[in-house]
């Protein structure tokens, strides 16, 4: 049975607790405590929880029995919220750096009154506090040094995926020359794959005994980060071609000069004359008929048909790996868990 | 024999290139790589060092001998750079948050015009890069788990404290109400003793085999934190009183609205009257006759005087608490190293 959001959310408070109770060993006045609940719940709660959820629900996939026990259960939790918990931390500073004006539909915390440029510390206290999350929970657990080095590991790729994402798409400097499939490859690989997909079953595999060094880690890369990879594909494509009363906002990647995957692969495409009308029209805020024409562009080039043919065939390379999953290392339900919630998605 | 500044900078480059040559399993292009190498070069080197070197002579004053043999110099060294990587990462971010123009007498690195907000994200790549080091050279070490809780914990301390500071003493909005000494006895605690003091001594320790929960570290919290406290006091006392020509800066601690151990003391000590004058004149960046004022206030309280009693005090109190230090946890010399550097400094 699928842990619901319900369940996970109710967890929640128990380690908004551990956190701040734990800030007493640091000296913290209640005026600090009371600053720290603030940030914490504004920034970790609110968003979809897929990723947190999906670490218990593998889990229960790999232990193949009903309901878990309430420690392993416990022990899910926590990994599944430090996952939550560390997406806040890039959040929090990629809206920053992105400018962003809003995020799950209230104000980018950086851009409150009373937070503005100290929204960067907040971001560390955030990363901070999930190290002391795995602390009270795992210490005395073998596989605590691993799951400190995955966060670490998992960070820094992300990290490195930001870099090269600010590099390639920086707002107010257009360059086509930047983009390129490569490029937007890695950026979705490294800045949103591993810690969405790979990081949650990962966390799983080392919760449920796997040792660091087993051969299924890489099984599982092998399939989370095309699947990682695929997601992201889609999400460029609904940007564009999705139904804004479904997905819940109107797209703004060519405005933003987005190194989206339709981009890149129309550059694949392109005579030098329709290059020069992405040159002219990508990037540009207003007026509308610049997106437009890059619209028109993407149609002339039939940029649809190509992501079609590109998600059948992700979606067929997904299923026939995961059939070949050596289901006494992992349960394939495990992948195919992920790939039904991601297949053809319309939000 | 205290290690050199030279010997320690010219051991610099290896963990330069074990960093770089680590981004290869993380796909890294050379475009990637060459920009982390000048990030890294730009923020990590050119101070003081006198942290990371503070890990290698207690290290050495710790085992007694002469000369270090290869493989101990080695990991002293690599703890020392990730100290003072650590200070890199706070640094850089700080340098944003606080709107600094310079650091160690060049640009801050967000203020090149090829850098800007993304230096966020370059302060994570290089706390990141601290956690990858440790990996490389101790992995197998038996304490390798307590320096990563280490560097996890001196980083929360430091961000607590950072924190405290930027709501404490905002720039633009001065209000001494929200001055104390606690206050500032909790920043300079939180912000910079910890990492600065109490650090290198506890990697040291760590590295030459004392249990992490031994008492000796409690004993060595104990003269340290008092020791970088007095330490900050003094950079606030010498920002003012110090001499231009000796401290290499023009102090500019009453027009930064900063919460100066001068300020805090005055303030504890002020008459209504005097207090109306602070609220007058103290944050004020011009004229220069506003901080003159504040001068001539702390003049009347004798504040230098209050800041002699103090420094007596403090060392008359460090030297009593290393007296009854157990020589057979820790050697005196560890801490005496690290008073006569600090007591009556000029600069």
């Amino acid at each position: 049975m699928a842990t619901t959001r319900k369940e996970f959310t109710d967890f929640f408070p128990q380690l908004l607790d551990d956190v701040l109770g734990d800030l007493a060993s640091f000296g913290a006045t209640p005026e600090m405590v009371a600053r720290i609940k603030e940030m914490i719940e504004y920034n970790v709660v609110g968003g979809k929880m897929n990723r947190g959820l999906s670490v218990v629900d593998t889990v229960k996939i790999m232990r193949g029995e009903g309901e878990l026990p309430a420690e392993v259960n416990t022990k899910a939790m926590v990994l599944g919220w430090c996952v939550e918990w560390l997406q806040a931390f890039f959040l929090v500073a990629d809206d920053i750096m992105d400018e962003s004006p809003t995020r799950r539909g209230q104000p980018a915390w950086y851009r409150r009154k009373d937070v503005g440029i100290l929204a960067i510390n907040d971001s560390f206290i955030l990363e901070s506090a999930i190290y002391r999350l795995l602390k009270k929970y795992f210490r005395r657990d073998a596989y605590y040094v691993d799951l400190l080095e995955l966060f670490h590991e998992t960070s820094y790729q992300t990290e490195l995926g930001q870099m090269v994402d600010l590099l390639t798409a920086p707002e107010n400097d257009i360059n086509l020359d930047r983009f390129s499939i490569q490029k937007h490859a890695y950026i979705v690989q490294y800045k949103t794959a591993y810690y969405s997909f790979y990081l949650p079953v990962a966390l799983a595999l080392l919760m449920t005994g796997t040792p660091a060094d087993a051969p299924v880690f890489q099984v599982a890369m092998d399939i989370l980060i095309p699947l990682g990879v695929y997601f992201q594909v889609q999400d460029d494509y609904l940007d564009c071609y999705g139904d804004p009363e479904f997905i819940g906002k109107i797209g703004t990647d060519i405005e933003d000069n987005k190194c989206s995957w339709l981009v890149v692969q129309a550059l694949d495409r392109v005579t030098p004359e329709q290059r020069q009308i992405l040159n002219d029209n990508y990037g540009r805020k207003a007026p509308a008929e610049h997106a437009q024409r890059v619209k028109r562009l993407y149609a002339d080039l039939d940029i649809e048909g190509v992501y079609r043919a590109y998600e059948d065939k992700a979606i067929a390379e997904l299923e026939d790996k995961i059939s070949k999953v050596d289901e006494a290392a992992i349960p394939r339900q495990v992948f195919t868990a992920f790939l039904s919630k991601v297949a053809k998605r319309t939000k």
